[in-house]
């Protein structure tokens, strides 16, 4: 079911309503009556007969006509029963307030099962426990208890009032948007991000979403969901929770499992979102992402009348990758003619006084600048709006015609406009005017440098989006079967791990180069394997019960004759015997001696909210010591894998450093795809490490690799 | 002469006085009697009588009473007579506002130039040109035009009007601090920043200093100078022209010279400088710092609430390298006691509404969580302040109790609390008590972060100052002038490089392990010397003419017969007359074949602002590829050199990296102190490169070495 008729909802049963003026059940319906709710509200509790002018219902079954939304407010053990109460009504929607559920431990756990299984039963949709609330602005239903808040087109997606409620206070203070749905996700015990995405992706008064996450239960659609919607509408998301500290906090806070804060935050850049690290921009750059058009080709001219400020500003996008090219020779001819001989005009344009007694120059000099082909945005800095209000009145007049003028500018060139003003707090005319034209204006230097920053990597994703190809390939459909079987047989000796042959020929089924390795059960068998590959080779130990070869003596290499090959068997058998006298020997892998490569690593991992998840580095010091690796969310495409290989810093070693021979990243990018299409094919597999793996000329060879499963109680 | 005279000035001659009221010189007089300056006003313009009430002087020289500084509002080019004038009368100091000097290319320079020649010769000492003016508070002695600027014990020193404006801006809005002085540096021709920073380090009022640099023209005093001040009072700085469009802004700004931003960090670092990277960070790290006792063990307790904004600063604390260590299990006890079950107490504390109805709790919190030994110093966040406007007006008044008790907790407990409040803008009474103890209130997360960071940052170097040795050692004396002589010898020969056996030879005069190097000039002589060396030879062509050696074929390996020495010495000879016919050829330089080891690279360059800089790092990749390299102003101690090669993320390699023996730590720190020396003992090199260096377990070589010489007319 759609969530539309919960947070849309036209009648509200309020349990645990109450005529006690400090108690959420009455300040609920208090809420609802100082907002102006139109549809019903039913207060519940059964020692209460009338509450705020209301009849009151002893439960919610007793109600005559239909209800949309239960908001509960009583404490976390009385839940399962208010939900059953409600279930018999057939409402389809619950608010639980009460924390004390998961997020307080194995106790507060098995309780918000308890409830998720009494709203599946029912057919309740649950948003909370642990939840600030919902608010809809279009139709004043507001169960949080936030008033005042503006009706606008962003919607709130937290997992915190409080976070909330400094967004909203931002809004007021500092811009003019407003707030289109609110909710507090709370333990997402039922209802989980990627549902609320969606219903925010539908609902058209809704044009950007920001969102605060501490962590998720189901972080492989959200980024599903988040894929479609970014090309639709902006998400801006903040993710605390990284610092193990952090993490604690957050644990204790919503009882969401916080995840690999790095991996996480690539994902979500990858699938278009914003993602914000400081809290202070996070309001700030959804208002900006959600009017202003992008920016196309990341360059920006900076307008100033001071020059600290278009020093720092200049010092800032630079930072976040934005160009801040010279302006055309005309450009700079025509800025020169209206500008006092000091300033200076190639970009930043620092005006140095020259708007001291006209204001107006401003928009003069922005007009010229955004005829300008090579730009693509302005940012004004400095104390445009308190020219009036600092020098004399009558430039106030000519900074609110300035504002008109830069608001129809805006509009005529689709080109975007961000102000910084020293001014901006103190909301002069001006720059509320400003503001009126979706021209954003901040007192923050960082924060104006910021939003234009976004809006150029906004501007860039959905250029790529169209032309990116996210097909995976499928190797492996018919090699399925016997995978599996290699896989059961495991499991039937109770293993978790599979011994390097088995790994190394799985991998094999889903496109890596098919290993030289021969298994040989006896030693005739190991001298028959030396023959037949021909030249040195390395013997190591088969044996499930042996996983760390070396340590267990269990590996020889450059073998390059027969006797050499004898011994080495039976020394190897000998080692791993008196390692583990019970250890269950299947022979030993011969394997051809690699030559010299550049030695990579390939692992995947399994990810609490995002699933399996797939690193790639250099070996040697670039991963031990540097941790010079790259992630992604699998699965991967054939584009994220080359990108990986190239996005780490250590990608010129691999591309023919100093003379040496570059390495083969189309087989290299093939092996990850097939490392992809293993964890996607097989979601029995814990963990895979491939190590290492000797990349050459032309081909490469995976030396070693290990599987792990997942427990069967997984 | 100190600068007591300008900057406590008490008579004041303003050039280029006005009776029009948008002059400048109109609007300097108005300011000063705005404001209240109980010193002398002498308006000074041929041609008015009377301005404002005062007498005009046609000249400074016809003003009857001495005048302690003249402020100088007329154009640039009227600016040399004006200080002749102003010279004639003995007027000690001069502000010079006027721009188009230094900042606006060479024709501005010759004329600063011829300024600062009339400056010394009446021995006026100059403050900008190209500056906003300056300001002293006590004595209401207002140069700039600000008004209304806040007294107190904060010292501004900028490079730019507006980033003082903005600064003045916030300190008025969002602190109960003010400013002791300011000072616009501008073009910094005359004096420079490391003299008002001394007189700033002896000014009682002063308590802090907060400083905007866009670029310095004598780094080197100024760290000598910030050195001294930063173990008496904090010096905040931000740098800013960083960025390539940032240095063009700033070199068109104030004329100074943007240097090697990293470098220039690192150097302001170790002189105790807090550099902030954020201009909205700027002030309230000042006026945490002004105040507030610094943190003595980096750890810190978060109390808030609510989860949201305990997770965000939790993360935010981390990042800075800040501990939030679990608090005692008695705290923890008896902060149970007093808080909801649902609350957390471990750290971050959330009171989980446990101070909903009584926010005195807060205190009560504070007050055992700062009895924790273990506890350095305390943030708030969340809502504190706003309860009284938000829930119900008697709060407020237990908020101002809870204020008062906060303010007398942190004097007596001596650690520092700062606060984060989504009120610190409405300036609530609760809120400004605080401030009025010294606790400073902030509504951004991040900046409330980053000032418990600081006082964190700030207490360790205070601890680290006097454990600090910072001597240098001083092999060389005695060798000086055998190095002198190397260097005359080039200078004589036209030269500004020294061929490589030079350059080893006057490495080991201060200290770097003598080259067995052997220089032959024969054929004959290179046999001899590949006797000498006994083993394995390398040859290289020794000439003046001959800089690139490999690609002049100049270069024989791995020479371990007599026949071969004399086939390579008559083949490199041969190379280098085939490769350039009139090079005049020395020789050879007959060298040991080297051992394998580790690979590290040494450098010097001479810095603009900073002067001679040295860099390390370890060859190969990690220089070429990676860039992991550390840098620091000359001269270095001996515990710098230490921190110089362990700074380096590949320091592991050196420092034996998977069984592989270590490099010899001690022989490298004391080749780094040796060309520390070397670039201290001779002004004249302009760099240095030592590349590679190859350090063995014992020991290490230099294997090359090359030194360039200033170009004499430098």
């Amino acid at each position: 079911m759609g969530l539309e008729r919960i947070l849309d909802a036209e009648s509200v049963a309020v349990v645990g309503a109450s005529n006690n003026e400090t108690k959420r059940g009455y300040q609920a319906i208090r809420t609802l009556l100082d907002e102006g709710f139109e549809g019903k509200i039913y207060p519940v509790n059964p020692r209460e007969d009338r509450i705020l002018g209301f009849k009151c219902y002893r439960k919610v079954a007793d109600i005559e006509d239909p209800v949309d939304v239960a908001l509960i407010t009583t404490p976390a053990k009385t839940i399962p029963g208010v939900l059953e109460d409600c279930g018999r009504k057939g409402v389809p929607g619950a608010v639980i307030i009460a924390g004390g559920f998961g997020e307080l431990g194995r106790e507060g756990r098995s309780l918000e099962k308890e409830i998720v299984e009494v709203a599946r039963k029912f057919g309740i949709r649950v948003i909370g426990p642990n939840t600030s609330g919902i608010m809809n602005l279009k139709k004043s239903l507001n169960l949080v208890g936030l008033h005042d808040t503006p009706r606008g087109d962003i919607a709130l997606l937290t997992q915190s009032g409080n976070m909330a409620l400094t967004l909203i206070t931002e809004a007021k203070l500092k811009s003019h948007k407003g707030i289109s749905y609110y909710v507090g996700v709370g333990n997402e015990a039922d209802v989980k991000f990627h549902e609320y995405l969606e219903f925010f992706r539908r609902d058209p008064e809704t044009k950007a979403i920001l969102m605060y996450v501490e962590g998720m239960r189901d972080g492989r659609r959200f980024l599903q969901q988040a894929y479609k919607t970014t090309t639709e509408k902006p998400i801006i998301l903040l993710k605390s929770g990284r610092s193990t500290t952090g993490k604690k906090s957050a644990g204790s806070h919503t009882g969401a499992l916080a995840g690999l804060s790095e991996v996480a935050k690539g994902a979500f850049k990858r699938a278009g979102i914003v993602v914000v690290e400081n809290s202070d921009e996070l309001f700030p750059v959804a208002e900006t992402l959600s009017t202003l058009p992008t920016i196309k080709n990341r360059s920006v001219a900076i307008l100033a009348d001071g020059g600290g400020h278009a020093t720092i500003a200049a010092d800032i996008l630079t930072d976040l990758g934005i160009e801040i090219p010279e302006l055309h020779e005309k450009t700079q001819a025509k800025l020169k003619k209206m500008l006092p001989f000091t300033a200076s005009v190639r970009n930043p344009v620092d005006v140095a006084g020259g708007t001291d007694a006209d204001p107006g120059i401003f928009a003069d000099c922005a007009e010229e600048i955004l005829k300008d082909h090579h730009i693509g945005g302005l940012l004004v800095v400095g104390l445009f709006g308190g020219y009036g209000k600092r020098f004399a009145e009558s430039l106030g007049l000519v900074e609110e015609d300035t504002a008109h003028r830069m608001g129809k500018l805006l509009r005529k060139r689709k080109k975007p406009i961000v102000f910084h003003s020293l001014y901006a707090s103190e909301k002069t005319h001006p720059l509320e005017l400003l503001r009126y034209y979706n021209i954003p204006v901040y007192d923050s230097l960082d924060i104006a440098c910021k939003c234009v920053g976004v809006l150029a990597d906004y501007g860039d994703y959905l250029k790529s989006y169209h032309a990116r190809t996210n097909f995976v390939l499928n190797w492996g459909e018919k090699a399925k079967p016997w995978g599996k079987r290699i896989i059961s047989k495991a499991r039937e000796e109770g293993r978790t791990v599979l011994m390097e042959h088995e790994a190394k020929r799985l991998l094999s089924l889903h496109g890596a180069p098919h290993p030289q390795d021969i298994l040989a059960r006896t030693e005739e068998e190991a001298v028959k394997a030396f023959h037949v590959l021909k030249g040195r080779v390395a013997l190591k130990i088969v044996s499930p019960d042996i996983l760390h070869k070396t340590e267990a003596g269990g590996i020889k290499l450059d073998l390059n004759t027969e006797s050499g090959v004898r011994k080495a068997f039976r020394e190897i058998k000998g080692n791993a015997l008196s390692f583990n006298p019970s250890a269950d020997i299947r022979g030993c892998l011969v394997c051809p001696m690699s030559d010299d490569g550049t030695e990579v690593i390939i692992g995947t991992k399994t990810d609490d909210q995002f699933g399996p998840v797939i690193m790639y580095g250099l070996g040697g010091v670039m991963v031990e010591i540097l941790k010079d690796v790259s992630f992604r969310v699998l699965p991967i495409s054939s584009k994220s894998a080359e990108r990986m290989i190239e996005e780490t810093k250590s990608y010129p070693i691999l591309n023919g450093f100093r003379g040496r021979p570059p390495g083969d990243k189309k087989s290299l990018r093939r092996l990850l795809l097939a490392v992809s299409e293993l964890a996607e094919a097989y979601p029995e597999i814990q963990e895979m490490d491939l190590n290492p793996v000797m990349v050459y000329e032309r081909g490469l060879r995976v030396l070693d690799a290990r599987i792990i499963l997942k427990k069967n109680d997984d």
